[in-house]
């Protein structure tokens, strides 16, 4: 597939090596065209791999990952162009964090809404499913490091969308028992409000050891 | 220990239950002397259960578990009264959801605070305990019965009361290791904030199957 990945961070690095690696061809967008960082990248990650605007990224793709910020997705989105928007799956890999007043960051949308339902409400005609915001990046694309069975959350309206980026996540290693599907875009919420407990965890774990969660159940 | 279970539900009877067949004496409260319920409950678990009003309850005990909905903790807390609750271990297990909306809940309180801060606030002297607001009653007082290891949290400012709610908490089954001290009571929040996710995963769970999460970790 070609696929945008939006935003030049660790997320975005993660996801977009990830892709190129097997085999789908990327544009990683960001703010301006030329960004250093963007055309770094494209260039060690090989043919398949490019960068430029958020614009052209998302022109370019047939599906985008929205692995900026959530405090600037709106923004970096806005880049993009409802044009080359419109119509397309968009996985929003981001969470609301506001990290203005200090750590541990606080959320910026919650409780009643989501980044995923803004997206949503911004760009109607996307296909927006909330996926990956629940783990450390390369968890995301390597399940398989850690030991034992954990899970993965899924959310969104489109049921083929949503067939669609489970295939992306079975190709990154998740089985499909772990993909947890959770029913429509709404549920992103609870998915957003899962990083204040994620981040409390983080703090207590020994440094640099990865974790997520698992489903335990009878 | 002699023990307050405040609430009358699912939660309570499950915790104080609990409690008795271990060997605590436990009060049962309620909003009124003679409640149906509690006293029911007191009939039926032996002698070493109780109830009584919610002043009657903390009044005769050295630990109070908050189990009332967390919409009424706080009128709870104050029919207990100040003079009963202060300088005890107060085990908060309660969750802000507010159904009054509809079904999935929202919180009442979420993000820069919680319903086990806003108890401390009031009662600045209550040693308060965020704990067992997690899961599923059964699974709070029988960690074994679902099939492999999963998690348990604990929040609070005071240390020597944690560790008390700690061996209760062994008591009930649960290992040292899967006791997870998340810090401070400010880390209630994200243990509060979990409740959106735990109910949509709970809503894609096969009917009457329990569940919890465990952390996997590198």
């Amino acid at each position: 597939m070609k696929i945008a990945v939006l935003g030049t961070g660790r997320v975005g690095h993660t996801l977009a090596g990830k892709l190129v690696s097997l085999g789908h061809e990327v544009t990683m967008g960001s703010r301006v065209t030329g960004n250093p960082v963007g055309m770094e990248w494209a260039d060690q990650a090989g043919g398949l791999a490019h960068s430029g605007s958020f614009a052209e990224a998302a022109a370019a793709s047939e599906l985008i990952v929205n692995a900026t910020p959530g405090t600037v997705s709106l923004a970096a989105l806005a880049e993009a162009g409802a044009d080359n928007v419109d119509g397309k799956i968009l996985v929003d890999v981001s969470n609301p964090l506001d990290s203005s007043h200090g750590f541990p960051p606080t959320l910026t949308v919650c409780n009643t809404d989501s980044i995923a339902e803004t997206i949503q409400r911004t760009y109607p005609n996307a296909r927006v499913v909330k996926a990956l915001n629940t783990m450390t990046a390369p968890v995301m694309v390597d399940p398989g490091r850690l030991p034992g069975p954990h899970d993965l959350f899924m959310a969104g309206n489109d049921s083929a969308a949503k067939a669609t980026v489970s295939g992306l996540l079975q190709e990154f290693g998740w089985a499909l028992e772990h993909i947890r599907d959770l029913g429509p875009l709404d549920a992103a919420r609870g998915m957003e409000m899962w990083l204040p407990l994620w981040l409390r965890i983080f703090m207590q774990q020994p440094q640099g050891k990865m974790f997520n969660i698992g489903i335990v159940s009878e």
